[in-house]
């Protein structure tokens, strides 16, 4: 397999220096793996931190900046941070308001996050931690117990990034998240398998002509493996899989997301037929974001996630963000 | 090849639809293959109309809005748009003050713009064309005379785009758009070929192991074959053909753009050595753009386009925009 690479052991260190070079608007230390607002703390402002492991670009670096994240900590390729990044981050942005962890359910970020949270709190930072674990596809999963933590973790760290932005305290902000968190479901799809840099080939096999339904954007099984179907059949499965778990009684948020390797032309396709299925079973959309923004490297396919949002969460939804992958608004 | 479509036929109007579900703040028109600004025409404004072979979106749909196109013509994949598309385009964004025909140099492409320009015309718009023809790798190629236009169309559409915004005359928009075109060069390499929805099959044969400098965006033949090289060497040696054919005395706009499927982790990572090689150099960076915008369906591989700046095209490329693919300082 190829990649645009020097070597696999510096991926993660050469992507944070390209990173630096392309956002002045951030700080980026590549030797403490820490993505940081360059305004940051931000005084009288609730913090949000987030990270995990690196190949989900732009998950999370790309999501640091005005009205969405304070600071983002990669771990090595599909591999968690380490609690002291997470310390470093958190002293970094903390300006009393007290910091936000977002954590996507995989059992080393989980376990890491919880042993950040007490060392920051032992130097005095405040913190609390949301869990997001909004994937339908499998209970218990190969780095998970419980549902991964997949698509809704854009829309928690923009909904809670404009809430924190609008001066919330900490104990609101963390509701709003938590409230994203029990209002989104996902579900995603796998027409190939990633290949990480350090194993250098297909992280598992997908025989040609068949998908994953239900993979994990580490490339973790999912329910079932099929005749590669179509379009139309994908976005049936996959939104029927979501409404089995969640009846929106309002109008939703949607996410068509590419794993990485998919053209937008594609997805923009499969956009059409999630909306119409969407519209077959009733689900009022107020918005639809599309592209590649929770990733798995160069795996080809797509997930779909679906947040049902009240006034609020729409009107936070809306709110400006100025963030290297996601801007609007200002 | 597993794609997620229905069938390859209805790939195009699939997309389309697809993003009139999701861009509201746009008119799609799938029957007419046209996406046009919701706001057109603007009263007093040059319009700006590009267009081209689909496959390489975000180009041209995605960068449809406030500071940038007024209308984008979708061909089948990788073909022209036909003159007809183009005629009534430039008739739904002709606010009075003439159209821009932004146009990349491909045979199919210059000659139906050039048809277009003369049947609207005929029709009373006033219409000026500019030729993108930034690509250093080769002269004549499979569908091109001369040098093909790839990720400098970006920069023009951006620019020329802000200059209109600004209210400035079509002969001052058209001059400015040919300023940044004589000012842009671009070099691209692919690790991988694409694969076309029709033929379902890659484009091309490269060889596991060894990569293609100067790759046109749809497969065509670029310099050499070589054995696979690091992300280092493929900087070196991208920029170094960039600077044969130009000698920046000014700052340059630096695009780093994924051909489709190279993870961004990857992109940033490459980012670093092209700052790297233009720090070797000598020359300076204005600012830097790295991501899939100019692409080839699923193409491995990535291209950097330079574009040097004074203080006028700096300004009108900072200037707000607002389009699904770019947008920033509104």
């Amino acid at each position: 397999m190829k990649m645009l690479i020097n070597v696999a052991e510096t991926v993660v260190a050469d992507a944070l220096r390209g990173m630096a070079a392309a956002h002045p608007e951030l700080v980026v230390v590549a030797e403490n793996r820490v993505i940081v607002r360059r305004d940051a703390p931000v005084e009288g402002k609730v913090a949000l931190l987030s990270g995990g492991g690196s190949g989900h670009e732009p998950l999370h670096g790309g999501f640091v900046g005005p009205g969405m994240l304070d600071a983002a900590c990669p771990g090595e390729v599909f591999t968690s941070p380490v609690p002291d990044q997470m310390v470093r981050a958190a002293a970094a942005v903390d300006s009393g308001s007290g910091v936000l962890f977002i954590v996507k359910n995989y059992t080393g970020d989980v376990l890491n996050f919880q042993m950040a949270a007490e060392l920051a709190e032992d130097e005095g930072v405040q913190v609390a931690s949301v869990l997001v674990n909004d994937d339908v596809a499998v209970t218990d999963s190969t780095f998970t117990a419980g549902r991964r933590g997949t698509g809704a973790t854009l829309f928690v760290e923009k909904i809670a990034g404009a809430a924190a932005d609008e001066g919330m305290p900490l104990e609101r902000v963390e509701a709003l998240a938590r409230q994203v968190v029990d209002s989104s479901r996902s579900f995603g799809v796998a027409l190939s398998a990633c290949t990480t840099p350090a194993k250098g080939s297909p992280t598992f096999d997908l025989p040609s002509g068949e998908l994953e339904l239900g993979v994990g954007i580490h490339g973790e099984p999912g329910r079932e493996r099929r005749a590669m179907m179509t379009s139309r059949e994908i976005a049936d499965f996959t939104v029927d899989a979501i409404l089995e778990d969640l009846d929106p009684r309002l109008p939703v948020l949607v996410l068509v997301n590419g794993m990485g390797s998919t053209p937008l032309l594609e997805l923009y396709g499969f956009n059409a037929e999630v909306r119409r299925v969407l519209d077959e079973r009733g689900v009022a959309v107020a918005r639809t974001l599309v592209g590649n923004y929770v990733t798995s490297l160069d795996m080809a396919g797509c997930s779909v996630t679906l947040c049902q949002v009240d006034g609020e969460l729409l009107r936070l939804w809306d709110a400006p963000v100025q963030t290297p992958a996601l801007r609007w608004g200002r």
